[in-house]
C-alpha cells in the first residue's frame, strides 16, 4: 500500500510525522507493507517549487493508495497573490483528484467535556457526522469574476445533477451506517440549486426507506447545532454550507485538537487530514496534538485500505491514552499530565504494541 | 409619524400589537402622534389575497415612517410553490423598499445567561451586532435557474460595488457608535466577490482610523462565535453569511425571545421585526414573548425617528421588568415568575408611566 505524506506547514509535518509512526507500527504489527513517500504541498511548496501543488506532488498522490495531509498555510503567505496561497494548493488536490466527498465527524471525548464552550448537559453524548460536498459549487463555478471595471463582481454556485446525487448518495450510506437519520441542509427558501438539491434527496430517499430524512434550512441548522447538538446523525450539504457548518461543529466538543477527516471520491482513493489548522505559533515546540493526524490515519486505514480491525486497535489506543488522563498541552488535563507530541504519539504506539 | 404593522403569521399578530401598545403608550408620555395601519403579509396575505406581498401593502409600507413586522411563515404554505410562499413576501419587501442594511444586535441580559447553551464564563459579556447586507448577494442575483433540463443548476453570488461599499460604511458608522472595533466577514481564499469586499474595506478603514478593522473568514467567525462570542463588537458581512452568522449569533446568550433586528436604508426608513420565528405551535395561546418586537420597537424610535430619550425609556422599562424576575415560558425564570405575552405588555407599559 503506498501512502504519500503532505507534512504541508507549521505544525503539519510534526503531527504528520506521528500519524505516519503510528501507522508504520500497524504495518509491523498486522504484518502489512506500508511504503510512505513525501511530497510538499501548501507554503512550503511554494518556498521550494513556487506553487503550492507542484505537479509531482499531484502526479504521486494520483498513484497513491491513500494521502495523509498535515495542515497547509500561515501568515508568510498570506499577503501572496492568490494563486500562490497554501490553500490554493488544497483546492487544486481536492479538485485534481476529484475527492467530491469530505467526512467530517464530531464527537465527544468523556474526559475532554470540561474544555467545550457548551454546557455539559447540552453538549454530552453529541456524536454527528457531517458530510460535505468538495469539489462543486462557488468554490470551483464560474463566471467568478470582476466586471465593468471593478464595478461588479460575481461568482457562480453551480451544480450538476449527479454531482448532487453522489454526495447525497454518499449522506444516505453515511446514515445507514450510524444512526440512520440524515438531516439534508439547504436553503431552498432562497436558492435555486437546493431546490434542486431538495428533489434528489426526496427521489433519494426511496432507495433508503429505512433512513429519517429531514431537510434542514442552513441558518436554522448554525442554531441548533448550538442548541441541540445531540439532535443530529448525519448531515449532508453542499460545499460551502459544509465548510461554514463544519467548522462551528468541530468547536463544540472541546475536541478540536483530536477530529480527523477524509476526502473521498468513488473509488478507495482518500486524502486524511486533521481538521485543526497549521498553528504556526506553536510549530516546532513538541507541544502539538497529534491525535487529529492519529485519528485520520484510522480514517485512512477504514475507508482506503478497508482495514477495520487495525482501525479499531489504533482507536482503541488512543481511547486507552485519553482514560488514562494523558493530553497535550490544548486539552484540559491535569498539569501533570500534559505530554508532548512526541510523547503523546509512543504513548498511543505502546498501546497498540 | 406613520407606523405600518404587519403582524404576518403564527404568533406575528400577538407579539405586532404588544409593540404596537407600548409605541401608543410612547406618545402619550412624550406627547408625539403615531398612526397606526395595518397591513398582510406572508401566509396571512397569501390566504386573503393569493400572494405573500400585496401591492397595497408594499405600497402602505413606502408611504410609511416605520414598519413593524411580527413574523412570517408556517407549516400550512411550506408546500406551496416558491412564489407563493410566506418568506418570498419578506424578501420582495426588502428588495422594495431598498432595505439594504440589516442590524442584529444580541447581547446577554445578566437575568437569562442561565438560559444560554454556552458556559457562563463563556458568554457573560457578550455584546455583538451584526450588520448583514440585506438586498445582494446570491438572494437576488441572475441567473438563478435550471439548464440542460434540469442537468445543471446555478445561482449567482452578485455585488456592485457601491452595493459593497454602502454597507461597509454602516458597518463603520455602526463601530464608531460602539467600541471602535469591525470584524469583516468574507471567503476571500476562495470568493471573487470576497476579494473585491476585502478591498473596499481597506479603501474605507482609511476614512475610520479610529476603528481597530480585521479580516476574518466566515468559517471562522463561525467558529469564534462560540469559542469566544466576547471577542466581538460589530460584524459586517454579506447577505448569505450574515444570515447564517446571525442566526447562530441569536442562540448564543439564551435571549433569542428578546431579540431584535432592523433593516434600514439610507433616509430613514425602516423595517423592524423580531429575530424569533412565527412559532406556530405556540400561537393564539398568550404565551409567546413580546420583548424582541418591543426592543424592535426601540430600534424604530432611534433609528426611524431619532427618538433616543424615547427608546432609552422603553429600553429602561423592559430591563425593570426582567430584573423584577417576569419572564415568558420561553425564559428560564422562576415558575410562579412566568407570565403571558399580554401581561408582559402591560408590565413593560406600567413601568414606563
Ligand atoms: C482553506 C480553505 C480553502 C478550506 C475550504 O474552505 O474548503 C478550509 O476552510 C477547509 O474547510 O478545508
Ligand atoms: C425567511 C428567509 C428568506 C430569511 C432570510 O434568509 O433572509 C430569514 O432567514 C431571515 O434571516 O430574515
Amino acid at each position: 500500500k503506498k501512502i504519500v505524506l503532505l507534512p504541508g506547514d507549521g505544525i503539519g509535518p510534526a503531527v504528520t510525522e506521528a500519524a505516519a509512526s503510528v501507522l508504520q507500527q500497524v504495518a509491523d504489527i498486522f504484518s502489512h507493507t506500508f511504503t510512505f513517500q513525501e511530497k510538499q504541498i501548501g507554503g512550503a511548496a511554494i518556498d521550494t517549487f513556487g506553487e503550492p501543488l507542484p505537479a509531482d506532488t499531484l502526479q504521486a498522490c494520483k498513484e497513491a493508495d491513500a494521502i495523509l495531509l498535515g495542515a497547509v498555510g500561515g501568515p508568510e503567505w498570506d499577503r501572496q497573490p492568490p494563486h500562490l496561497r497554501p490553500e490554493k494548493g488544497l483546492l487544486q488536490l481536492r479538485k485534481g483528484l476529484g475527492l467530491f466527498a469530505n467526512l467530517r465527524p464530531v464527537k465527544t471525548f468523556p474526559s475532554l467535556l470540561s474544555s467545550s464552550p457548551l454546557k455539559q448537559e447540552i453538549v454530552a453524548g453529541s456524536d454527528l457526522l457531517i458530510v460535505r460536498e468538495l469539489t462543486g459549487g462557488l468554490y470551483f463555478g464560474t463566471p467568478s469574476e470582476r466586471r465593468d471595471e471593478g464595478q461588479t463582481v460575481v461568482d457562480t454556485l453551480h451544480y450538476e445533477r449527479n454531482e448532487i446525487e453522489r454526495i447525497v448518495e454518499t449522506g444516505f450510506q453515511s446514515a445507514m451506517l450510524r444512526n440512520k437519520r440524515l438531516a439534508s441542509v439547504d436553503k431552498a427558501n432562497v436558492l435555486e440549486s437546493s431546490k434542486l438539491w431538495r428533489e434528489i434527496v426526496d427521489e433519494k430517499r426511496k432507495d433508503y426507506p429505512e433512513v429519517a430524512v429531514e431537510h434542514m434550512l442552513v441558518d436554522s441548522t448554525a442554531m441548533k447545532l448550538i442548541t441541540n447538538p445531540t439532535y443530529f446523525d448525519v448531515i449532508v450539504t453542499e460545499n460551502l454550507f459544509g465548510d461554514i457548518l463544519s467548522d462551528e461543529a468541530s468547536v463544540l466538543t472541546g475536541s478540536l485538537g483530536l477530529l480527523p477527516s477524509a476526502s473521498l471520491r468513488a473509488d478507495a482513493l482518500g486524502l486524511y487530514e486533521p481538521v485543526h489548522g497549521s498553528a504556526p505559533d506553536i510549530a516546532g515546540k513538541d507541544i502539538a496534538n497529534p491525535l487529529g493526524a492519529i485519528l485520520s490515519a484510522v480514517m485512512l486505514l477504514r475507508y482506503s485500505f478497508g482495514m477495520e480491525k487495525e482501525a479499531d486497535a489504533v482507536e482503541a489506543a488512543v481511547n486507552e491514552v485519553l482514560q488514562s488522563g494523558f493530553g497535550t498541552q490544548d486539552m484540559q488535563v491535569k498539569p501533570e499530565s500534559i505530554v508532548g507530541t512526541e510523547k503523546m504519539t509512543s504513548l498511543v504506539i505502546e498501546q497498540l504494541m
